[in-house]
């Protein structure tokens, strides 16, 4: 069978199509529309290309199209989102684009707005080289404001997850070469490709944070999500917040077949795309709140001092000479 | 003096740079806040890709920044915006990219902005292979409700100025040869350049609509922007709403120094980045309208029928053989 391009099925038709995932009264008009009440509305724009972010080696475009979704409500997740609104989608593609590359994107971006709640508001598509994805997403701001500059020296740090594992999957879909020492099971190997092709996000982080706070007068949090890898979102809140993070290598949650090394540290702490969130509270509410999900684990404090990271065991510091990916 | 492209300055004192050009409160955190009330929000997209919508030897950094602003506030308008409240951007650029380049798109958003109102919310940059500004913008809806399917047979077709300026500018600055026997008066090349390079919105729109309204009780009126065209824009209304239009070729409104022939017809038609609004009233509103403002006229009619174009004058319809641009 013939493959069929954009370039065959023209652009009429393309949005046609595409408007086929939209709710019917939005896909009409120059502009889509959300009626609001009195309240906060969060908006976040994330960008995926071609050979930047992604490729058509390692992920499938169901995949992106999952991606793409999850770390945008990520984002609006860690700044204390209640509910998704919706997103709008621009697109950048080559001509020469299948269409069955374009379905299978929207399809994952569908299964991941089913998932997370949220709607196509709109969108619109270019020519280009590079395949692009541009998402921008709104959200309603919850009872409380996360932050990134709202950390307090003498806060616990948390996260919702284990890191490193969404590294590992691309890795492994990218035939990396591992030491040879190093066996890799097969329940380690399964999770890391999960993480990597469908991450999760934390949905009731709000809801639980609310549950457990031990005083309603709190309502600015410092928080951000570890998109960039788990190192980059700690660096984030102490600059943010002006105070120094204390982080206790121990306690940092690992998966249970985790290889050891300084290399295997390195893609715990850079990996990237973990999607989890990285936050403080004070004491009693973090135990509060650790108790309450499992998954959610103490990882180490803020103290007063330059922003910056530092290990409880200082041996471990020489870990933190790397740098997390940068696009520039 | 070295130039300073993107790649020696780093993504860090990049994004430093570019959260000069925001309000201090919006620049902080991974997502963009905005308070509402209880309204309506009108969202837009619109994405500028290089070597596709524009390149460095036509148009300027600042001239593409003005343009990109101006195209999402043209399609705010179009659907009944009464105030835009900001936009986000999405760069996409090559990391041997200059950082003046960057500097001066910014100042020309910045610029249009100042101009027709908004603030820049947030967006993000991303490494890429072609120079990409995709901007989402977001309006509040006004006490018309502006929709593409909303014109009805009997209505006066009208539009707020002249087409096909800013293709001929677009032409003059590529160099395109024009035939031998054609001179273009100074006044009319100038004209054509700053439609080109600097186009302006009409943003009374909405409050001369609302001035002239013969009836409170009407409060859904077809309009659609020419951001791609004369011709589009009135094909998008006929199709959306069903119904075909008649187009007065004498009454279209045409620069005055604007040569004779076929061929500048299709410039003038299906020139595109117009940014006037094409939209369609009943008599008695369209004749206030176009009374209150001269650069407001009566271009045609909608009858019932196949949602199609004729002229009223049959032999201009072999005019409308041409197709507008598409990206597929």
């Amino acid at each position: 069978m013939r493959k069929e391009l954009l370039e065959d099925i023209g652009e009429k038709e393309l949005i046609n199509r595409l408007k086929k995932f939209m709710p019917k009264n939005q896909a009409s008009d120059d502009c889509a529309l959300i009626i609001t009440k009195k309240e906060k509305l969060l908006i976040n724009n994330d960008t995926l290309v071609e050979n930047v972010h992604f490729n058509d080696v390692t992920i499938s475009p169901q995949d992106i199209g999952w991606k793409a979704v999850v770390s945008n409500i990520s984002d609006l997740l860690s700044s204390g989102s209640k509910k998704t609104i919706g997103i709008t989608i621009s697109l950048i593609l080559p001509a020469k684009t299948e269409w069955f590359w374009v379905e299978e994107l929207y399809k994952g971006i569908d299964k991941a707005l089913k998932k997370y709640g949220g709607i196509i508001l709109g969108g619109d598509c270019s020519r280009g080289n590079q395949k692009t994805i541009s998402i921008t997403a709104l959200g309603i701001q919850g009872e409380l404001e996360l932050k990134r500059n709202a950390c307090s020296p003498g806060e616990i740090i948390l996260t919702t997850g284990i890191h490193g594992l969404s590294k590992l999957g691309f890795m492994i879909k990218n035939k990396n070469n591992f030491e040879n020492d190093i066996s890799l099971s097969k329940r380690l190997i399964k999770q890391s490709m999960e993480h990597f092709t469908r991450p999760k996000i934390y949905p009731h982080f709000l809801a639980n944070l609310l549950k457990t706070r031990p005083n309603k007068k709190i309502t600015r949090i410092g928080c951000t999500d570890s998109s960039d890898g788990l190192f980059q979102a700690v660096q984030d809140l102490a600059i943010a917040s002006n105070c120094k993070a204390i982080i206790n290598y121990e306690k940092i949650p690992k998966d249970k077949d985790w290889p050891k090394g300084d290399k295997w540290d390195e893609y715990y702490f850079f990996g990237g795309e973990d999607y989890k969130l990285v936050f403080s509270l004070p004491k009693k509410w973090a135990r509060e709140f650790s108790k309450l999900d499992n998954n959610v684990t103490e990882i180490g404090f803020f103290i007063e001092g330059e922003p910056s990271i530092e290990f409880k065991d200082k041996k471990k510091n020489k870990l933190l000479k790397n740098t997390p990916f940068k696009h520039f």
